[in-house]
């Protein structure tokens, strides 16, 4: 794979309840796993708080960096929900209630009483921005330019992710081979630098473990060229054999 | 809590495998637990890849902003583990073999000729830092400045966060109460803001949830202040059973 060709993408987690302990994120792992099957390099995820200076902050730093920005939190009804407001903000714009979100929360809501100022909230929509849809609940996520915003629910956040992959330029997807070896990784760690040296194109990482009280390794290998792999694959594996 | 007084800390995770979605982080949630329980305010946290100008850049950036930055993963014996290379070059010093770190391996390795390469590596040390110790392994992470710098192997990581808290100056502790509601957050979303207005200083959250089908929301304020916060979950339970 061309560094040229390489398509790369960014997260931002929005959530006080994240950095306060009080709800442990998923979100990261599903975008991370999303964008790996779709040849996407994930080059960085931020959690940040529910603060629009912080959330600003980190969506103009990373849309500028990146081929695509995905946020995660923030777009429901209430007070503390301001990812929308922030986007505005980020890309100085107004936000506006989106014409098909209302109508959206209109079919939604028989009764238009039902319409509370909160519920309406979730209509606004920095302007430009398109409307993301989910299989789970009326209210939508948006995209601004490179930067798509969705729920922080894993749920409708997943459902989101399967909305908009398919809109997106994938790059050649990695594949990886993992070769298990029953001893700790410093028992390994010369022999797997002469391999990386014999293979700079691939990349190889080291991931210990332990099980029963025992130390074990994972030697991962991840590269878009099937041949190469096949090759470091056959290198890793003899090291476990010898091990 | 006023302001002065509030100890913030941030968080940098560094792993192409959590980035590839390989595996699914703990570490941030570990870190934020933690710093919940000592009144210490995690305000950002930051995932990156195994990339010395990624992890530098992320280092020196938070150092600056905040009271205590903690890191999880590179300090292994592999070629992958460049977290303390990293941090050496973010704060402009040396990487040494710092001599308790390599008595501790030494003792480790009863025959010397075991102490290879690549084990050693995991003695460097920035120049001037000081040594985190652990109860799962004789490899240790370190301190330089404000940085605090531990292994990715959650049962590791979490030994060294026993280790360093207790050496940590903390902040009030927030304390927090939780009021359910059997209903969509929107439902309570008016009502909640108006709360939210009569408690400026009390921080109020509203996590929705779906259990069996149906919808729930948890309405979750947080404050050093029992008072106030009693007040507030009056004020809550109140909106729930009205709800």
């Amino acid at each position: 794979m061309s560094e040229s060709t390489a398509v790369t993408a960014a997260m931002v987690v929005i959530g006080d309840e994240v950095l306060s302990g009080r709800t442990a994120d998923v979100n990261i792992n599903a975008v991370a796993t999303a964008c790996s099957e779709h040849g996407i390099s994930l080059v960085e995820a931020r959690v940040v708080a529910d603060d629009i200076d912080a959330i600003v902050g980190a969506i103009n730093s990373l849309r500028a960096q990146v081929d695509y920005v995905f946020t995660s939190g923030g777009i429901g009804p209430t007070h503390d929900d301001i990812t929308a407001d922030s986007v505005a903000k980020a890309f100085g714009v107004a936000l506006l209630e989106h014409p098909t979100a209302m109508q959206l929360l209109l079919d939604h809501y028989s009764d238009p009483a039902e319409l509370t100022p909160a519920r309406r909230r979730m209509a606004r929509v920095p302007e430009g921005g398109e409307l993301i849809y989910n299989a789970v609940t009326k209210a939508p996520g948006f995209r601004v330019e490179n930067v798509y915003v969705m729920a922080g629910v894993p749920a409708i956040m997943r459902s989101m992710l399967k909305a908009i992959f398919p809109t997106l330029r994938g790059g050649d997807v990695l594949q990886s081979v993992t070769v298990r070896v029953e001893r700790g990784e410093s028992s390994v760690a010369d022999a797997l630098t002469a391999i990386q040296a014999r293979f700079p194109d691939v990349a190889i990482g080291s991931y210990p473990f332990t099980e029963g009280g025992r130390y074990g390794t994972n030697l991962v290998a991840r590269s878009a060229d099937l041949t190469r792999l096949g090759a470091v694959q056959a290198a890793l594996q003899q090291l476990a054999d010898d091990t």
